[in-house]
C-alpha cells in the first residue's frame, strides 16, 4: 500500500470511530480509562522491553544523551503514566454543556459542547505524550491519530496496542486511537492534507518540524511555535523581589518553553541591578548587549540572533532599555508571543504593558515559569498554544472540544 | 513594485495600525464607525459614480444580471451601508471583558478578551460587504486588510477613501483599513501567505475560491465552504407543520447559504406527504431518487452528485429514508456541516439526531433560514463558519476576538 492510502485509510477509521465517540457517556469514557490505566500497569515489563529495543537502536545510531533519556521508560515512569490516566479520568467531562435562551421568536437556541472529531497529533520521541495525548482526546471524545517519532515506534506500537485493548474492553471502538506505524517522512505531508478526516493537527516539536506543517497543511493547525520568553524589569521596581522571579523564570527548569531567555532592564536601574542579578544566576552564561557589557564587563556579546533564540540552556540574553515602551517593542519585534512579563511596582506602567504585549500569557511580578496549564487550573495539557485562534497559552481538555447550535422549535419559520 | 512586495508592505503596514487599535477606547472607535457614516451619507453621489464606472465595465465585459445587480449602488443601499455602520456603533463593545479568580498561589489569573489583530478577508464583488468588514473589524478592535473582486474596485477604491478619512478624523490610523488595489491573481497567494502580520483570513466566495486558499494559505482560515442543507420529515411527524418549514426553507430565499437543498422523508410518511409538499413547493424543481419518482412519477432524477449540490435556486433533491439513522449517514455524506434539521415529534428520535448530525447549527421542527447571526441575537454577522475551530456557525463580534491570560502576581515563583 503506498504510504498516502496508508495515512487515508488510518484517518478515514479515526473518522469513523468519531462518530460514534459524539454520543457515548462520560461513564464509558472514564472506564476506558481506567481500563487502558490498568493494562498499562500490568504489562509495564512488555513496554519496557519493547522500549528497550527502540533505546538499544537511539544509542546505536548515536542519538544525544538528553534525547535518549527522554526516550526511555522505567517503572516509575510507567507509574507516572498509570496515574496520569487515573487523573484524567477523575476529571470532568468537557462535553455536554450547554448555555441556551428563550428567543423572541419563541424558540429555544442552545450552545452545546461537542468533541472536535479527529485530532492528529504530531510529536517526537516522548512515549508518555503518546498516553497523554490518547487520554485526553478520548476524555473530550475525540479520535486521535498519532504519529510519534520514528525513534520510539517500538514503544508506541506497545503502548497503542495496550490502550486499544482498553477501548475494546470499554466497548469503545479501537480505530479511536490511532498510530502512524510508518516512518515514510512523506507520511507527515499526507496525514496533514486529510481535510476530509482530521479537524486539526496539532505539532509538538522543534521549529523546522512545525514550519513544515503549517506550509503544508490543510487541516487546521494548532502549534506552539517556541517560547522565546522576556523579563523587564522597570525602572520603580522590587529588585529584591525581581532577582528571585528572574532566578526562578531562567533555572527552575531552563530546558521548558516557559523557561526565560531574555532580560530587558531597564537603564536607571542597570548598575544597580545587574551585578546582583548575576551573582544570584551563578553557573548561567549571560550574553548582553554593549551597554549591559560596560556595567557586566567580562560576559559574552548578544549579537542580534541571540534575541531571538529560545536556549532551552543554562543561557540569558541581556539588554538595557531606555523606556517600557522600548522593552514592549523589543518583545514584539523578537517574542514568540507565548509568555513575556513585567516587573514594576507602577500601576500606569503595569497597564500599558498588559494592554500592548500581545502574548499568550502576560506575566505581572511572577515567574514565566507559570505560564502552565497546571498551575492556571486546567488540569493535564496537550500543549501551549501561541496561535491566537481557538486556544491560547495553555490547552487544556475544554481546548479540544467545540460547540454547536441547537434550535429547538415548534414550526419557527423566517418571516 | 512586485505584487508580493505590494501585498506584504499592505500587511505590515495594517499589522502597525492593529497594535495601535489594541489599546483604542470604545467611545474611539465609535467616534469613527459615526464619522464614517457619516462620509458615505454626505458623499453618497461619489460613491454611486464610481460605482458606475463598475457597472458600465461589467455590463461590457458580460456579467451576468444577478452578477450585476450585486455590484449595483444605489440611494437606498447607500443608506443601508450608513444605516448599518450606525448599527455596528451602537453594538457593546466586545474587548475587555474578564473573567478573573484568585489561584492557591495567591496570584490573580484573568482571561481577557483582546483583538485578534489583522485579519484578511478575501470576497467577491458585493460592495456592502466591504463597509461591512471594515466596521465589524474596527468594532473588534483589527485591523482589515481587503481584497474584493477586481470588478468591484472602482467602488471599494471610493468606499475606502471615506472610511480611511473618517477614521483619520477620529484619531485612528488610516492603515488599520487597507484595500488591496491591485487585481492579479496571485496576490491572494502573497496574501494568505503573510503569516508574520496577518493572524485570520475568511474567504468569502465559490468553492474553487475557497479551496484555493485552504491549499496556499499558512495563515489560519475560517471559511465558509459551502450551505447543502438537509431537513429530515421523520415518520411521527405534524406535516402541516411540515410542509410550511420545508417550504420557508426553500423558498423564502433560496439564493442563501442557509436555504434548503435535500429534503429527506421517511418512508412510513413518504406517499402522504410528497404530493402534498409537491404542491406547496409551486415552481420549484424537484429532483427526486428512484422511490420518491415512484410516488411523484414525472419529477427528474437526482443523480448522485445532485446530494452534494449546493443549488442556491428554486431547485430540491429529495430522498426516501428507511430510518432515522439512513437519514443521518446521509447528512454525514453529503451534507457540508452547515445546517440540518429534523421534523419530528419522538423525543427518542429528535436526541439521536441532535446528538449525531455534525453541524454548525442543527435545527428541530424550524426552518434553516434561521441559521442566522441575526436571528441568534448575535448582532451583525460576519460570515457563517462551517469550521470547527474557533467559531462554528454564525460568526459575529465576539468571533473576531481572541483573549489572553494575564498574571498578577506579587512575586510569585514556580517550586
Amino acid at each position: 500500500m503506498d504510504i498516502e492510502t496508508y495515512i487515508e485509510s488510518l484517518c478515514r477509521e479515526a473518522k469513523e470511530a468519531s462518530i460514534i465517540l459524539r454520543s457515548v457517556s462520560a461513564m464509558q469514557k472514564n472506564n476506558a480509562l481506567e481500563s487502558i490505566a490498568q493494562g498499562i500497569d500490568t504489562r509495564g515489563d512488555e513496554i519496557i522491553r519493547e522500549n528497550g529495543i527502540d533505546c538499544e537502536q537511539g544509542r546505536k545510531a548515536g542519538l544525544s544523551k538528553a534525547f535518549l533519556d527522554r526516550l526511555t521508560l522505567n517503572e516509575s515512569r510507567i507509574q507516572d503514566m498509570v496515574t496520569s490516566l487515573k487523573e484524567i479520568a477523575a476529571m470532568e467531562d468537557p462535553i455536554g454543556e450547554i448555555a441556551g435562551l428563550r428567543r423572541p421568536q419563541g424558540f429555544l437556541l442552545e450552545k452545546v459542547r461537542v468533541p472536535i472529531g479527529v485530532v492528529a497529533m504530531i510529536f517526537e520521541s516522548r512515549p508518555n505524550v503518546t498516553v497523554d495525548s490518547a487520554a485526553l482526546c478520548l476524555k473530550s471524545g475525540n479520535s486521535v491519530v498519532l504519529r510519534g517519532g520514528s525513534d520510539a515506534l517500538s514503544s508506541n506500537r506497545a503502548l497503542v496496542s495496550i490502550i486499544r485493548e482498553g477501548l475494546s474492553r470499554a466497548g469503545l471502538p479501537e480505530n479511536s486511537v490511532q498510530l502512524v506505524e510508518r516512518s515514510e517522512h512523506t507520511g507527515v505531508s499526507a496525514l496533514v492534507r486529510q481535510n476530509r478526516f482530521v479537524d486539526l493537527i496539532i505539532p509538538r516539536g522543534g521549529e523546522s518540524l512545525i514550519k513544515r506543517v503549517v506550509d503544508e497543511a490543510t487541516v487546521p493547525v494548532i502549534k506552539h511555535f517556541k517560547g522565546v520568553c522576556h523579563l523587564f524589569v522597570d525602572e520603580d521596581c522590587d529588585l529584591l523581589m525581581a532577582k528571585e522571579v528572574v532566578h526562578n523564570a531562567k533555572v527552575q527548569r531552563p530546558a521548558t518553553c516557559n523557561a526565560l531567555e531574555t532580560l530587558l532592564v531597564h537603564e536607571k536601574v542597570a548598575s544597580l541591578f545587574l551585578p546582583r542579578i548575576r551573582e544570584r544566576l551563578g553557573d548561567v552564561e549571560l550574553r548582553g548587549c554593549a551597554r549591559t557589557r560596560e556595567i557586566l564587563t567580562d560576559i559574552g556579546e548578544a549579537h542580534e540572533e541571540d534575541f531571538f533564540t529560545e536556549y532551552l540552556d543554562m543561557r540569558l540574553s541581556v539588554k538595557i532599555v531606555d523606556s517600557l515602551d522600548d522593552a514592549i517593542e523589543h518583545i514584539e519585534r523578537y517574542g514568540s508571543s507565548h509568555t513575556d512579563g513585567i516587573l514594576s511596582n507602577s500601576i500606569e506602567n503595569i497597564e500599558r504593558f498588559v494592554s500592548l504585549v500581545d502574548s499568550a500569557v502576560v506575566m505581572v511580578n511572577a515567574s514565566t515559569r507559570l505560564s502552565d496549564g497546571g498551575v492556571f487550573g486546567l488540569g493535564a495539557e496537550i500543549g501551549i498554544s501561541t496561535d491566537k485562534l481557538h486556544a491560547r497559552g495553555p490547552m487544556g481538555l475544554k481546548e479540544l472540544t467545540t460547540y454547536k447550535w441547537i434550535v429547538l422549535g415548534n414550526g419557527q419559520v423566517r418571516p
